[in-house]
């Protein structure tokens, strides 16, 4: 039977600050005809996501850490090539979660029908379709309660939900929507593409000074992918009755010493403001309305998007580690 | 005219860290016969609070600053010796927010009677059943939307706010409650008095160590009164989908160095934790609730309280500055 054998990595080691590749071990499985009830899938793509990082730490989390010797779990496409599971026949495209391989073989519950939709890539489905784009739309709406005219600060606002914040953002009314990220190329695109009325690099100066210019009206919502020095940033620009939507810390993710936190947390009282943490997976119950949100708005061409493709399971862990440095406009993927 | 000397007390200049008697003046003033529509009060209880700090200085805030020369302002109580306005004849007692003076005159609409409650010291309309109560109260409920069997941890436990958050959230149907402070008798009266579970010395030992102790199924609902490292410790504890109602931040108020942050916020997101800044005077349409609230517990014996009572409008300065330091058990206040 095709594609019989299977690459696959795994979790070594934990990872002290930085990951490295010591840190990763490909391994080889050979599959077995798939038994009742199993699917074989051969993926298109598969995801790296900076929350991966926190799932290779012990610390107590939101989500069990990753296993030493497991296969590092994720969003993936892929299609059936064997199956012996009739709601799932060969050649259905499905969603799952099996992460960093290049085929996998497990019961057909494991996987979820992805009905292509027509002239839209299958790959928008593990980002503006998938989870990035909902984590946007819940950061903006539940979250932090989005009103018309607000102003908007986005951090790592290049990254795969930073380019949905914006656009999401717009779509929905807000007034000024403003992004960082961390190189010229990057912002260049934020403002031309992405529908950010201002962005600015971080790396030229501080992001509060860089962040009150932006906004000289102050900033209604925060929705934060960095956290350190740009949460405090938002902080100080904070208009009154403000909402911080924290969705991810990647300044702090690989840090291996104890990072501060903002020294302005007064402003919390003295404006009246609320901050939230949350992750997606507390909010799949506003799936649906979001893709069918999202996907009026693909089909009316009103969503722009960027991949950063890397090809080759090979290079996964490669396509990981350039993700958490930034090397990545928009969403990075391994094509298989 | 009887009571036409005043002595009030003035910001002479605005603090740098914690405030000295030069930062202050004390001035005398002859009030002539009240206008037509004035009335004068002969003030009992002059209130000190932590949020006045905030107000000496000229941070953008939620309320203006004092103005230099300006008498600093907040909640007293009196009795109205001379009328020129019908509706306050003289013998009401009013409660007011003209602050650290022995004698006040001024239009009747700047004054609110306060019918005397059978049993009830007057005093307490300024504490327990007045803005400090009212605040414990908004804290727990719209802010920290406390729930049935809620764990909670209060900061600064034993001082005017802290002691009617301890009693409230039992009341209100809390599990455990647990509160700091930072003297062994302020520990022992959280237990013995105030209806604390568990109360520990913040000087003792690590805030961080000492909670994790006092609370081994961790925190739901923290009402912090201090900021900093109770700030920090409260994040180390916190249960999934806890809720973080800040109140005070003394701990910084009289800060000339910039404090670091919690070094933990990532917590927020990965226990889907709410954060919510508050101030009491956004929440003034919930005073009538309370009040009827807290009569009825007070009525059925069910409030204690501590009032540490200095005497004299010239001791009103060192009133204030022990409260800074805590030098108070409940609420500090200035006898007339």
């Amino acid at each position: 039977m095709s594609h019989d054998m299977s690459t696959q990595i795994q979790l070594a080691r934990r990872p002290k600050g930085w990951p490295v590749h010591e840190d990763f071990a490909t391994v080889t499985v050979e599959y077995a005809d798939p038994a009742p009830g199993e699917v074989r899938v051969v993926n298109e793509f598969v995801s790296v996501d900076p929350y991966m990082r926190g799932r290779m730490s012990d610390a107590r989390s939101y989500v069990a850490p990753y296993e030493i010797g497991g296969v590092i779990a994720g969003g993936a496409i892929g299609r059936v090539v064997a199956s012996a599971a009739e709601q799932l026949p060969v050649g259905t495209v499905v969603l799952h979660q099996h992460g960093w391989t290049d085929v996998i073989q497990a019961d057909a519950s494991k996987f979820r029908a992805a009905p292509e939709v027509t002239g839209l890539p299958n790959s928008l489905r593990l980002h503006m379709l998938g989870m990035t784009g909902l984590t946007a739309y819940v950061g903006l709406t539940a979250i932090a309660g989005l009103r018309e005219g607000d102003t908007v600060f986005v951090s790592g606002a290049a990254g795969a939900v930073g380019t949905a914040v914006g656009q999401i953002a717009k779509l929905l009314g807000a007034g000024r929507v403003i992004g960082s990220a961390g190189t010229a190329e990057k912002v260049a695109l934020l403002t031309e593409k992405y529908g950010y009325d201002a962005a600015f690099n971080y790396k030229d100066g501080l992001v509060r000074t860089q962040l009150a210019e932006a906004a000289p009206a102050g900033v209604d919502v925060f929705f934060d992918n960095v956290g350190g020095d740009h949460l405090e940033a938002a902080l100080a620009s904070m208009n009154r009755g403000g909402r911080l939507a924290l969705c991810g810390a990647i300044a702090a993710y690989n840090a291996t010493e104890r990072q501060a936190g903002p020294s302005n947390m007064s402003k919390m009282i003295t404006e009246s403001l609320t901050m939230q943490g949350f992750t997606v997976g507390e909010h799949w119950d506003k799936a649906p309305a979001f893709t069918e949100l999202m996907t009026g708005w693909f089909m009316d061409g009103k969503i722009a998007y960027d991949e950063t493709i890397v090809d080759g399971i090979d290079n996964t862990i490669d396509a990981f580690l350039a993700m958490m440095q930034g090397a990545n406009t928009g969403k990075m993927l391994v094509r298989i």
